[in-house]
């Protein structure tokens, strides 16, 4: 879906410009928006477009129109938000929801300074692999579901706990029943059969897992770092996928220096991921092209690891997106509100940057123009928050401020008494 | 209402040790508790008195029955936790709700890096001392309804924005509305008016405005630091609220070393609170008395500060407990699952620990012995986690993990279908 931009924010509804839902679908007004962030600066203030007293329509799945709250057009159902902000719902261009088995010990004997024999992401993939597809399936609905009623409202699910032809395809045939943002993690660490022979497990990965899985991914993806993959071995991965059609995308410089973050830059991979280790030359790469860097918090929390620099990311130029990484092993967190008020406070951003990083830059990371903002023409996901302002959610941390959640204009969690 | 200590966890719910609720009052039961978090070590294992797949009885307010889920007695009601963990309700025993105005923009100006010049607490007296009775009621009505649906069932309420005689007696007034556990904060900073004469303001503080205060008051607390009141100031202000039978409470060493922690102690205060820094000779009158020490991350992560060291405290054997210190300052924050996973981050308290003193802890906090754990006789405040352990409280960091809570046996928050 692409997006128009929009040059008027008092279009009325029937102008020629600003239908783009189904002909005759129900139009819904929500009024009295203290705050609109709409992360469209044509709309409104600043990058964040922010509109004060504003109104948005929804017209079936989309956004209709924009514009003052005391201007809203006539429509079937209106929608009071007393005084509260809107903003986009967020965009989670990373997780790993496609899993089973309890990791619960494994996190507590960390935080607890008790030994632990951990087996890590292997300990993930031999429960996966054993779990059933029912199983599977109703787990990750189930993190969709809590992510959702968090405010997110476009996800992407990577495989990665699987690593044989099968398990792999079996992750992302289960994956695509829950978003169209699907990515193929073979390359997620060498599979245990293989860990004598990692050049080929890259073969496999290459050759018949990209067959199995490439009719149901997106993206590609590969955890370039020690004891994954190396920077040749990414090469490789990220260009057979790229051959396939996937585009890149890339795991890197998580935890330590490495090839990582330039060879995304190099591929033109939509994303780099994590970033936490960084060189100038990494931030120049970044900076000089159109890779997003996607900060993941949550992993840096769960492990006591150190917190990436968003700022000199930021001050350099570089495009940031912010997402859970939500995983069982080292950020078991579907919360973009809690990612919003750690990258505030550990991360230096402000609370406009982190809201917008939450919304339009994961947006950018999946190379989508219909969401992440709030303007004519875009789907109309929308969180409606028990706050004045988009600031609240990095001022109030934990707290759950997520009121309602509207998805494709279907109004998914909250109760709301119509105007 | 004092705690009977309960040898068996088998007893049937018509033996003689274990009815306390009314008699002839409803019983529910609550089953399949994959992990039940008692904080009675004669009840189950470790501090926490764990049980594993346990059921709880309620009969009206009190817990009457705790032990095995298959050795449940017949009750009038079941509920099914499928597997989930029951934990007590939080006991929050430090927040400062009764204000109005907002403060967003100061937050926002400082996480920002732009200048701002905050009146600080003075900006909130100003507004609480204009706003309506109404108006203040109905927010700590809703910030409590709010910290409810995180878990928390006992929540203690300062007053402290008010600063002249009648709005501090106002303040109580509208606390002790919402809980027993008001407290009595006139020396919160000296009132702006006096902010020449600081000896006058405590002259106020101990006569016209205790003698207002103290019927609706349980506690006294003085702001014990550089700026606000020095450490004789804070002696006569807790001795002349001990006098009235108030009990001691001291906000000490939050900002700066200081004179707080050890007076606390001398004096037999129920809690030193914040305690961000301590001297060993701090520590060692902590650890040698009585007096709690309740940290307050939400303020640290909020203002960026350093963190109080919870594991040097808890290794000189300091009871510890915790609280989300919610105020519209330095920690806006109701969550106590939120501080609970900062403290396990940043505070290296272990995930058991960090529960332990956002229930047990709190209570002791509050010197109370029917709250904070679950055992027969406690009062019937429980909450159900969506999630198999306590430990996801930290595991999970911001994800909404609060199913249903009950306080005073009734269902409060979540609805459950009976079994
Ligand atoms: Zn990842
Ligand atoms: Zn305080």
């Amino acid at each position: 879906m692409s997006h128009q931009p929009h040059p008027h924010t008092h279009t009325p509804l029937a102008a020629p410009a600003a239908p783009t839902g189904p002909r005759g679908a129900d139009t819904t007004a929500i009024t009295g928006i203290a705050r609109l962030v709409t992360n469209d600066p044509v709309l409104g203030e600043g990058p964040l477009g922010l509109i004060q007293d504003a109104a948005v329509v929804i017209e079936g799945d989309r956004i209709a129109w924009v514009g003052p709250s005391s201007a809203a057009p006539a429509t079937d159902n209106r929608v009071d938000a007393q005084g509260r902000a809107v903003i986009p719902g967020f965009v989670d261009s990373h997780s790993h929801l496609v899993f089973a088995g309890d990791r619960t010990e494994e996190f507590n004997a960390r935080m607890s300074g008790r030994p632990y024999s951990a087996g890590g992401i292997r300990t993930t993939v031999t429960a996966t692999r054993a779990a059933s597809r029912n199983v599977l399936h109703a787990g990750v609905g189930r993190y969709v579901a809590e992510a959702r009623r968090q405010g997110t409202t476009t996800i992407e699910i990577k495989s990665g706990y699987g690593l044989t032809v099968d398990h792999e395809a079996r992750s992302l045939e289960i994956a695509a029943a829950h978003t169209d943002e699907t990515t193929y993690l073979g390359a997620h660490i060498v599979a245990p059969e293989f860990a004598d022979r990692p050049d080929a497990y890259v073969e496999l990965v290459t050759g018949p897992m990209l067959d199995a899985c490439a009719p149901h991914a997106r993206w590609i993806d590969v955890f370039c770092e020690q004891g994954a993959f190396d920077g040749d071995q990414a090469r490789t991965i990220l260009a057979a996928g790229a051959a396939r059609g996937l585009i890149p995308r890339v795991h890197a410089n998580q935890l330590s220096h490495g090839p990582g973050v330039q060879l995304a830059v190099e591929l033109g991979a939509a994303s780099a991921d994590h970033c936490t280790h960084l060189t100038e030359k990494d931030i120049e790469a970044l900076a000089g092209g159109s890779t997003v860097a996607t900060l993941l918090p949550g992993a840096e929390f769960s492990t006591r690891a150190v917190y990436p620099d968003a700022r000199r990311l930021l001050d350099a130029g570089v495009t940031v997106a912010l997402s859970p990484d939500c995983n069982p092993g080292s950020s078991f967190t579907s919360s973009m509100p809690f990612c919003i008020a750690v990258a505030v406070r550990d991360m230096r951003m402000t609370p406009d940057e982190a809201v917008w990083a939450a919304t339009a830059g994961g947006a950018l990371a999946l190379r989508r123009t219909d969401v992440g903002r709030i303007t004519p023409g875009a789907r109309a996901d929308l969180v409606l928050l028990d706050a004045p302002s988009h600031v609240h959610l990095a001022y109030r941390p934990g707290v759950p401020l997520v009121a309602a959640v509207w998805q494709g204009g279907s109004l998914e969690t909250g109760s709301l008494t119509a105007g």
